[in-house]
């Protein structure tokens, strides 16, 4: 499918939360980025329907692997790209956030990719700038293009996911990728499986629509993928678990684990891996059964998909209003 | 006005002083400066006149905004730029301003963008490389763009700026951007005022051909457009000032204060501010009379006039020595 | 020498040593760069050999003037050009080497640049994800493009190096610029000699099929180039020598040392220098004898032509898979 067949009015301004999108939406950006990801595999990606347009890449929060993805989306779509990393800038220098933001938008970008540790910064700069803003990640609120890209892994191995049973394990309280995840599968009419350790669940999880387990053994039967996130290290000793090897006995994933699952159940991780301490590395090495990769290679064409509907829309928006 | 039909013979091979412009080169970079100012505004902004060329921002300073505006005018203009970062670099293992610069030359840059804590940098990295140099601010002592951006902002509202009296508040004493303001202004016919803490006042500031003033209120009196410096922090604890209060009760701009300029009279500022410092934050704010971030949109286009001009001289250059 | 014209199938699928190289690549590759070599002196610049396809510069060791080097390489060839710096990614996380290596392949990169602090990372990198890999710099082992350079600067300036004297001086023991010198001017016929103090001389450099001495003034007689490498600040300290000013006496090149080679000798240095500690800064500066912003020229025109070999074959395999 070419640019010149593909037309789809996307109906948002920006990309903040699962929680807008509606399943048309879901549906043709994943088809979209099926088309981005073939041609991604081929010597010629550099392409232009971007071209002419500005990204920029505002990160309040270092992650040189998201950073990336946005930035090769971007730059094979023909953008002009510019990373902004503002630990070396001038919020340093005290400056607020909503003039660290606007001050970037009379530079005229047509896209903003933001990064913040706080919940909602992404939604606030898009009020604040009008600009069309994609969340890359904020506080322990959202991670759109991540659900999406995972969406997309599943997508590519199970068929549809309506229906399947997908479980979520580990620091759930603190994980926007568990949070757009959960969203978006619900979207898709998957059966979400959560599980946590106590510490490690959000107080209102009950109330997600999901089914909520503390034991992994039995969280695992019967699922037809198992995501397991990433324990941050800071996790390890704020109390929230007794030690990682604790926490792998109880709730990392191995191959004998998987056993429980449905045959040919797949396992997802948002990565970078601590192995041994959520995943057991023979697990994520198993081409069988890991998506890990897949993820990774899904992330950049979601990303091009988000990138090209939205600086799209705001072509015809900024020719609208000249 | 499109590129075929812009000829101005650009007579200097580099910027790296206010100085060293004439009224006709000021006048033809500020139009070239309206074309890209409009360009920006719309999903065409990429353009081609540096082609084939390329763009080394050299930064000795941390500077996000300054090299972020640099890049983005560069790369809407076709340039292939290189941000080259020096306190990450080989400066760190001891090498010589002048090694670094012949080392970075010999990549055969077409344009160089400095930016250097020592005052002359630039002009000694022009002389050693033979290079088309843009000063990007050096020291206490100039940052040509940024005079050029405010003059851009500031004609855009008031129209001529010849005969209008213009208020420079602050920390005159280390602020390149007050000197270049002060040599651009004059030369446009302006008529300027100084203002600020004897200890923040330079001693020859009397010998600038300017009104300096100690006392805000006398200094604001009928003025057309105030621009407020940055106090950067390093003052407030190096004895300059009793405190961040103190000085925001005697140089802090603020609504009641502007009272006593014109009427419609404008405010302007470097950036990033120090809300409550030197400016009161709902007077930045107050699109009605704030240019500040007119001045940042004002700064990618007049980057963008400054590398067209010295690039396509350059490329003539380079051609005519073949 | 125009693209169309040129056809070498290169016979690597990465340059990770200099060894893998039979005397038809290098002649091949010194012959593509002579071609760059002259458009990089030109304002048209930018081609387009690689476009289409994605180099990540993957840089696990700081080094600014490497990783320029290799970004301008890429980004005049057309190709588009993503650094990615381990220091501030992943890797702090706590990701293994193999972990990064696959995560940026998912991405979908043609052509990867790697350094490495340790020896063999780049051919590991290479072995797991299959990528064309270029060797950066690995540890003490080898730095292939720097030899290439270095032999195109020689080559310009005193044709065949074929039975022509070449001394290396200095650092040899942790120095993987002399080890890929080595394998490199030995192919190419020259006679080397090796000169350093007893504790910077590797156990079995006797048996590198060189001539070794560990007085300067001896090594130096009659040679026709002598390459002085960078003596690296933690050695200084390391108990390696007794301090620089000994260093110097006994190691530092100088005008009067080059007295006993050959007449019109020259003189190359990796860089960044240390003035006064393995090169006086007079005859680094002397622009009759001294070839080191030549080397630094040839860094990006040898880039391009390694970056545009790679590139092409792997652009031949990918069609090919297809």
């Amino acid at each position: 499918m070419g640019r010149a067949d593909f037309h789809y009015d996307f109906p948002h301004r920006s990309l903040l939360s699962i929680a807008d999108l509606n399943p048309l939406d879901v549906q043709m950006l994943l088809e979209r980025a099926s088309h981005w990801h073939a041609i991604n595999r081929t010597p010629d990606k550099k392409h232009d329907p971007l071209k002419g347009l500005t990204q920029i890449n505002l990160f309040f929060e270092n992650s040189t692997r998201t950073q990336a993805s946005f930035e090769l989306a971007g730059k094979r779509l023909g953008a002009d790209v510019l990373n902004f990393s503002v630990s070396a800038s001038s919020t340093a220098k005290g400056e607020t956030l909503a003039d660290t933001a606007r001050t970037l938008a009379a530079m005229n970008p047509d896209l903003l990719v933001v990064r913040h540790k706080a919940s909602g910064a992404p939604d606030f700069i898009a009020r604040e700038t009008g600009l069309s803003v994609i969340n890359a990640g904020d506080g322990t609120r959202e991670h759109p293009t991540q659900a999406l890209l995972d969406a997309f892994a599943l997508t590519e191995s199970l068929g549809d996911v309506g229906g399947r049973r997908i479980l979520i394990v580990g620091d759930i309280l603190h994980s926007r990728v568990a949070r757009s995840n959960v969203l978006l599968l619900s979207l898709l009419g998957a059966q979400i499986r959560l599980c946590a350790p106590p510490t490690l669940l959000p107080a209102d999880a009950d109330r997600w629509g999901v089914e909520v387990f503390h034991d992994l053994d039995d969280a695992i039967e019967g699922c037809d993928a198992v995501m397991t996130l990433r324990l941050q290290k800071e996790r390890m000793s704020g109390g929230y678990i007794p030690s990682e090897r604790e926490y792998f006995r109880f709730y990392g994933l191995t191959h004998r684990r998987m056993e429980a699952a449905q045959s040919g159940a797949l396992v997802l991780h948002p990565g970078p891996m601590n192995r041994g301490v959520e995943i057991d590395g023979a697990l994520a090495d198993d081409e069988e059964v890991s998506l890990i990769l897949d993820q990774v290679e899904a992330g950049v064409a979601v990303r091009m998909a988000v990138l090209e509907m939205l600086g799209e829309q705001t072509r015809r928006n900024t020719e609208r209003r000249r």
